[in-house]
C-alpha cells in the first residue's frame, strides 16, 4: 500500500491535529485514527470518525428499560444480556466512519449492505489511478466442484503463473487504452492536441473490476456488526473478509464489551433449528441417532455434525 | 421544563468531563452540548453527541467528484452547488444523537421519519412520571372550517378556561388511576399489600397522549434537513414544530454552512411546478394572466399567488 | 368486532371483484382477502393486497445464484436452504399490504419497526371513533417481581372488577370530553353553535392510549419474518402478540413453503453462544456439567438448560 | 437485444399463465407483463410483477386524511395535491418489480439507490455471458471542459473508430482470457482436463465494467419516482438515463394518474432558492434585475436564466 507523498502529509496533519471535546472519546481507537490499515495489495481502511462507546449503548439501554435494568449491576453483563436476547436499537447508537480502498468486484458486494452511508470516489468525474489488485499466488483458489461458492486447494506452478501473467496483462492492457481513449494528461490538458479524448463516463467501462476505487463508508454498530457477521465469515470471499478482518480489530478498540459479546454471541455460537434441536436433545440423552432418524437432510446433519465437531 | 436534582447533577457531570481528541470538533456546538433546551411546558431537547462538521461535507464531496471540486474556490460554495443540485449524499457524513422529551402524541408524529435510531423509554418496564402536556391558553387553536389541519385563531375566555380544565382534569384522574391499578410505590413496593397491582405494561393504557415520553434519537444531517423541512414549515402542528426550531438553533451552531444552504434552497424557497413555471415567465413578460387560463386549479392558483406575494 | 353497513358494503364489494392476472396469484389467499380476522376486542387483520408466492422467492434465488441452483431439485429444499443460511434478499421479491386496526399503545410498538410503508388514520384531520381496547379478564396480567416485562398470573376478583371499572370510566370520560372540546357532531356541524370547538389536532391529545387507530401496512416477506419473530414470541406482549399470531396464518395461506421454513429455523430453534456450544458438546460427550465449571452466567445457564428441555 | 430460445420460451410461458384475482388489476400494464423492452445494443427492462394502482394511492390517502379528503371531488386531484405537499406516504403503497439487464457501469450507479430489493446474478456463482455493451458512434461523447460530468458532442471519423475499435477489442481479449482461466465449458466440464482451473468468484475480477449483468429489482412508487427523478435527468450519463426512460414509459401504463402528477410537479417544474425567488418577484414586478444586484452567484444566476427561458 505504497501511499503518495501528499496522501502520507494529509494523513500526519489529520492525526496531528488535536482538541477538547465534552464528547465520550475512546483513547484505543483515537490512537489509529485515521492511520491506513494495510489489505491486500493496494487497499486500506482507515478509521475517519466515531461517536459513541460501550457507554452510549448501555446509556440508551437504560433509557428504554428503565429502572429496570439498575438491577443489571454492571455494564458488560448488560451489552451481554442485548446481544443474547437481540435488544438491538441501543448498538444503533454508535457511529463509525471509515475510509476505504479496495477492488470493484469487493465494491460491488460490499454495497449490497444498504445501510450505510457511502461516498465513493467517482470515475465520472475523475480519473482513476493505474492500480489494480493481483492475488497473492497462495489465494488463487480452484473452482471447487461440490461447494459451487468456496475455493478449494490453490493453483500451482505453471497454471499460478499462467494466471497471474493474464490477469497483469489484460489490467495493463485496458489501462493504457484507458488512457488513450481519455486522451488526458494528470492536469488534464490534452496529451495529443489533434484528438478531442472520450469522455471520462464512458471511457471508465474499460476497466476491469479488480481496479481499486475508494470510498468513505459510515455506519452504526448494529449494521456493522450484521456486515461482519456475513463477511468475516467463512462462506464471504477471501478478499472481503481481510477487509473485515482489519475491521473487527478496529471495532475491538472502539467498543470492546460488545465487540466480545459479538464475538460470544454471533460470530462463535451456532444456530440450532427445530429439527435441529430435538436431536441434540436426543444425543444428550445418550441416544444413538444416526441421519436416517433426525429428520434432517443429508446436508443439514452434515453442516449439524460439523457444528457439534462430531463425525457424521 | 423542572429538572430533578438528580438530573441536574448528571448534566453537570456529563458537561465537566472533558477530553483530547482527533476528532473534527465544533466548539460552538460543544458549547451547549448536555443543556436541555426548554420546549413546550415541561419538554426539552438535548445534543449529547455528534459526528463530523462542515468540512465532513466538503471532505466526501471532494473524494465523490474528485479533482473536479478544486474548482470551487471554497467550502461554502460547494456546500451551496451540492444542496442545490440535491448531490446528497455529502450530508449523510454528519451525524447527531438528541435526548428529547416529548408528549407522546408529538413523539407519533416524530416516528413516522423512519430513517433514524430511536431508543425510547419504555413503560412496559418502568412507571411514566405524572407530567402531561396544557397548551399555553393563545396556542387553543379552533379548528378550522376550510383547511382541514390547521388552526386558526385561539379560544377564548370561558370555552379557553373550559377546555384547560377538562385537559387537566382528565390527566389527573387517569394518572391516579394509573397509580391504582400498578399499586406499586416509587421503589416498586405495593402500596396495598393486600393487592397484587396490575403489570405496567397493561396500566400504561390508561394514560392519555398528552402525557410526556423521552428518548435518544440519532440521525444523520441529510435525513434531519428532510425532518426539519417538514416540521418546522408552516403547516406543521405547532407543538412539533416548537421542536423543531429548537433544533435547527442547534444546526446553525453545529454546520453553520449546511444550514445556511439550507435555509436558501429548502424552506426559503418554492418549487414551481410545470405550469406554474409557465405562468411564472408569462408574469415576467408582462402578460397579464389570469387564473382561468392558467391552466392551474384555483387552490394551485392561490398557491402560486401566495409564494409571489401576488394578490390573486 | 363490529363492523358498520358501510364497511361491510365496502368489503363485499372489494370482494365481489374480479380480474383476469398474468401475475402468480395464490388461491388460498385470495380466498380470505380483505375478510377482516378479528383481534382482540375491536381489532381487526385484513389481508388487502399481496405481491409474489413461494415461487417468486425460488425465482429470485436462482437468478442470483444461477447454475448452481439447478442442483437443489427443488423448490422446498431450495427456500429451506435460503432460510437456514440466511440468504436473506430472495424473501424481499415478496410484498402484502395488511389493513390493520389496533390500540394505539400497539401501534407504539409496531411503528419501531422501521422497513414497513405506512399510512395511518389521522386524528389531525378526522375525528376517532369512541372505541377502545378493554382486556379480557383472564388478560390482567399481574406485574411480574422476577422478570420486569412479563406478566405472570392474572388479576382475579375483587381486583379485576375494579381495574375493568377504572379503564372503561376513564376511557369514556375523556372520550366524552373530547368530543365536548371538539364540539362537533358526525357531520362536522357544531354541536352548540355558540361556542368554536378545539382544533381535532389538539383535542386528540386528551384521548387514552387504549383506544383504536387503524393503518395500511405493507412490508416484504424478509421483514414481515424479522417482525412476527420477535412479535410472536413469548416474550412480546400479549396484545401485539394476538395480530401477529393472525398474521402467521395469513403467511402459511401465501407462500406456505417459505412459512414452513420460518417455523423451522427461526421461531423453533435456537441459537446457541460460543460457550453454551461448548456445554452442548460436552454434554453430548457424556460429561456432567454444572452451572459452575460451565463458563456461563445463572442466567444464561438457565435460558440453557430450558431451551435443551432440562432441569438446570 | 437477442434473447436464446430457451429465454424467449420461458417469456411466453410466463405470458400464457392467466389466473383469476381478486386485486387491483392494470389492464394497460398487463398488456406487456413480462415483455423485455429493448434499452442499448444487448439490456432490457421486463416487468414481471406489481402491486397496486391509482386507487391504492388514493385509499391510502383516505384512511390518512379521513373525511377530509372527501371534499376532494376526484382521484386526479387528490393524486396532484399529494405530490404538491409531499405527502408522500401514499405513494408507497404501489410496488413493482423489474428484470434488468444492464451494464455493470450503469448497475454500480443504480446500486446507489438504496431503498429497493435486488437480486443479482452472481458471476461468483456462475459463469457470465460473453455479452458487453459498446456505445452507438453517435453517443460517443467527448470530455467536456466547462462541465466535468456531462458529454459535450461526439466523437467523429476516426478518433471515434480507434474508441469503438479499442473497446470491442479489450472486452474480447478480457473474455477469453477469464474463458481460458475458468477452464470450464458451458457444462461445467473441464476445457483442458490437464488443468484445475481458477475459482468464479476470482476470474470474474478479469472482466470491464461494460459487460452485461442482471438483477431483480423491486421498489415502491415514492422511490421509483425519486429515482426516475434523479436518472431521467438531464444531467444523468446516458446509459442510465436510457433504462429510465423505458421505466417511465411503464409507470405511465401503470399509474397514468401519479405518472401525470410526477411530469407536472417533479420532471417539469423548478425549485427556486430563496434569493432565486426574490429575483423572480423583482422581474415580475417590472424590475430590471441583473445578476450583480440579484445576490445570485454567476453559475446560480445562469441556471436561473436558463429555468426561466430567459438570456442571461
Amino acid at each position: 500500500m505504497p501511499l503518495t507523498p501528499e496522501q502520507l502529509e494529509e494523513i500526519e496533519a489529520q492525526r496531528a491535529a488535536s482538541a477538547e471535546t465534552r464528547r465520550p472519546t475512546v483513547p484505543e481507537l483515537e490512537e489509529i485514527l485515521y492511520q491506513p490499515l494495510a489489505v491486500l495489495d493496494h487497499g486500506f481502511v482507515r478509521v475517519v470518525d466515531y461517536m459513541g462507546d460501550d457507554g452510549a449503548i448501555v446509556q440508551a439501554a437504560r433509557v428504554s428499560y428503565g429502572k429496570g435494568t439498575k438491577r443489571v449491576s454492571e455494564d458488560r453483563g448488560l451489552i451481554n444480556y442485548l446481544m443474547r436476547h437481540r435488544h438491538t436499537t441501543p448498538f444503533e447508537m454508535c457511529e463509525i466512519k471509515y475510509h476505504v480502498k479496495l477492488p470493484i468486484f469487493v465494491a460491488r458486494q460490499w454495497i449490497r449492505h444498504r445501510t450505510a452511508n457511502v461516498n465513493e470516489y467517482s470515475a465520472r468525474y475523475s480519473i482513476l489511478d493505474n492500480e489494480f489488485y493481483i492475488p497473492a499466488p497462495e489465494d488463487l483458489g480452484v473452482q471447487s466442484r461440490s461447494n459451487r461458492q468456496g475455493r478449494g486447494q490453490s493453483l500451482e506452478g505453471e497454471e499460478a503463473r499462467r494466471v497471474l501473467h493474464l490477469l497483469r496483462e489484460d489490467a495493463e492492457k485496458v489501462y493504457g487504452d484507458y488512457t488513450e481513449m481519455l486522451n488526458e494528461d494528470d492536469a488534464g490538458a490534452p496529451i495529443d492536441p489533434e484528438r478531442q479524448g472520450l469522455s471520462r463516463e464512458l471511457a471508465r467501462m474499460n476497466l476491469t473490476l479488480n481496479f481499486y476505487t475508494q470510498w468513505y463508508w459510515k455506519i452504526d454498530l448494529l449494521n456493522l456488526f450484521h456486515f461482519l457477521s456475513l463477511r468475516a465469515d467463512d462462506h464471504a470471499q477471501h478478499e472481503i473478509r481481510a477487509y473485515a478482518e482489519v475491521m473487527i480489530e478496529t471495532v475491538k478498540r472502539w467498543v470492546p464489551l460488545a465487540a466480545d459479546a459479538f464475538a460470544q454471541y454471533r460470530m462463535g455460537g451456532a444456530n440450532l433449528s427445530a429439527t435441529g434441536l430435538e436431536v441434540v436433545k436426543r444425543l444428550i440423552g445418550g441416544e444413538d441417532v444416526g441421519q436416517e432418524e433426525s429428520g434432517l437432510s443429508k446436508r443439514e446433519w452434515r453442516e449439524l455434525m460439523e457444528t457439534l465437531g462430531r463425525q457424521g
